[in-house]
């Protein structure tokens, strides 16, 4: 193996697997990337407990050269370290060359690494799911309905099943749910073609979160496959793979109320404005509470701690309608929905002072719902 | 006591004497700032174990109108409470005013925070230093002797005065030194007047450090005022003090060799690079010690780790004179010396394989020195 590669290509390729490789694993050869040279291009691949990343490399892109093959072969390259060097070496190319099947030397400019490798026959044989008929998303479109749904999913992991995003079609549209059972988020994406197989998978919540953070630099379509318990995403050359939660996740769609009593349009920055300072106190004191009181001309957001103090907030929302209610809820969870959300204006809507409320905007794509809690 | 202020201003201050708020203490109320409103402004001070701040917020500063005091009097408020409120205030003005003795209000837009305050009669008496005669220094020389020599101070507790930069005065200059007896930074300040007194005194290094970081934004003069047991810097109606480190500290000035065998010039950017990323093999493996192979055309750095591998870096100093040597030192104390001293070129001077060596520039007051250790 012996290649000559332009560094700011390969460094995002490694980049982009790198986010599977294990830190701590019973495994040591998953703290490499494997790397497989053929005559086409490089193939790099990490893969961890929960997901694996496969990118390809091709030679050319658009007719400019990216790197010089001068042998074909495989290394399983330490992966941090790799990225590492990559990332310290201001040089344009990067050569890389393997010795004895034991060593790698990455040389450029006036500087040369050798690092011990694993044994790249030990790396396991993971297979990657295909399929002829994917689901097809934009990528803007798939990194908003993570980013939309993911604040939800639960930490816990005394209920695995909640730590997942719930994916479903409906006819051609994709719902994704996710909830901690205090919250609960809802995305809608249309697809270009109805599907007429039954999907209705979980999808671990950390996954999707590391696909998003690659997914920031694209601006073109997905194909997703499925498998009974895998789900991959491809994309330019790459294929991110994910294990399923196994189980049934419970039905939600009865838990989004329909008719509401008070509606409240407010601007959002400056809702994430008030919320943001009255959780400073909530922050260094018991409670993250914090309570609507809902008047004829304006709300007044609060938050007492015995300890620490308390705080009030006036908020003019800018259309109102309904009858007026006083509810009490988690601070964090406004605040979450509320960056994740897009429009100026957020609408908040209630049934009720212990009945869910909604958070929606224009785009009504999205609904973030939260659940009260009693006050005194 | 009841006072309206503008809030950038009085954020800046609350943020620089909020660097000597206690964290964790068996006195509470030293997680306070202490305010006190006068008819010419407000005093705020925060103290613990090691630094007192005291800053003055005058009342009009060059006839522009900084605050309205309706009413004097004294507070003891929650200090980090009162930054995080100030900072998150995005409003032109913020008030405050005492209710009860015990709690303070704050309001600004359509906020009110009621913060509950401590006791200020229960607030230590602290006494600040003050002399006729200071010393004087410019902020940014100050800034300036500090950073370069608060890299070689100990962090080992178990030689207290190591953990200090120890300060004399030789006629009209100021000399500064730290050790943690691996390596020592010494810098040399030219004062305006020269000092008949006798001075030599060892102040803590993390006291230094907090100053640096108020002196950043300032661009005049500092007085230092000194007592047998306490240091004072006094600048823009701030009193910076910190308690001095009893003891002797180790004569230095027979630690730097004055003859070298061996000089070395080198652009500082591209020795930090390299030493960089040198480094990267240091951090997952079990040594830290980089060799230098000083050739006559060129000089090796190198690092080897048995686990991970091997680095060759080669670089060709800009002068060099001398004869040839072999050398290995901790990469670390290397890059900290470079990051702080200012110039485009640094020379690294060398008396032999097992003496210390040093790193100067063309900026003759500060030296930095490291041992080296014996390699095979």
């Amino acid at each position: 193996m012996r290649f000559k590669i332009l560094n700011q290509v390969f460094f995002n390729a490694i980049d982009n697997v790198s986010r599977a490789l294990s830190t701590k694993t019973p495994m040591p050869i998953l703290k490499a990337i494997k790397t497989d040279v053929t005559k086409e291009g490089i193939f790099l691949t990490a893969s961890n407990a929960n997901i694996t990343i496969k990118q390809f490399v091709a030679k050319e892109v658009d007719g400019q050269k990216i790197m010089e093959i001068e042998e074909t072969g495989s290394a399983a390259i330490p992966g941090r370290l790799l990225l590492e060097v990559l990332r310290k070496a201001h040089s344009e190319y990067v050569e890389l060359a393997l010795y004895e099947e034991k060593m790698v030397k990455i040389t450029f400019g006036n500087s040369e690494f050798t690092l011990n490798c694993y044994d790249v026959r030990e790396y396991p044989n993971i297979s990657l799911i295909s399929s002829t008929d994917p689901i097809r998303i934009k990528a803007k479109e798939l990194a908003q309905l993570i980013n939309q749904t993911v604040i939800s999913v639960s930490t816990n992991e005394s209920r695995p099943i909640l730590t997942g995003v719930n994916l479903w079609v409906e006819n051609n549209e994709l719902i994704c749910v996710a909830t901690d059972s205090y919250r609960l988020s809802r995305k809608v994406v249309t697809l270009s073609e109805p599907r007429t197989e039954p999907i209705n998978i979980i999808v671990p919540g950390k996954s999707l979160q590391e696909l998003s953070r690659i997914l920031v630099d694209f601006d073109e379509e997905v194909a997703i496959h499925l498998s009974p318990n895998m789900i991959a995403f491809e994309f330019d050359h790459l294929i991110f793979q994910s294990r399923l939660i196994s189980g049934k996740y419970p039905d939600t769609n009865r838990l989004i109320p329909q008719n509401f009593g008070l509606e409240l349009t407010m601007d959002r920055q400056e809702l994430i404005d008030v919320i943001d300072r009255v959780s400073l106190l909530s922050r260094e004191g018991a409670t993250n509470i914090i309570k609507f009181d809902i008047y004829e001309d304006k709300t007044i957001v609060s938050l007492e701690s015995p300890e620490i103090g308390k705080v009030t907030e006036e908020i003019v929302p800018k259309h109102q309608s309904g009858s007026l209610i006083r509810i009490g809820f988690n601070s964090k969870y406004l605040l979450d929905a509320l960056r994740v959300l897009e429009d100026d204006e957020v609408t908040l809507k209630f049934t009720g002072e212990v009945r869910p409320f909604v958070i929606v905007t224009k785009d009504v794509t999205v609904t973030q719902l939260i659940l009260p809690v009693r006050i005194e």
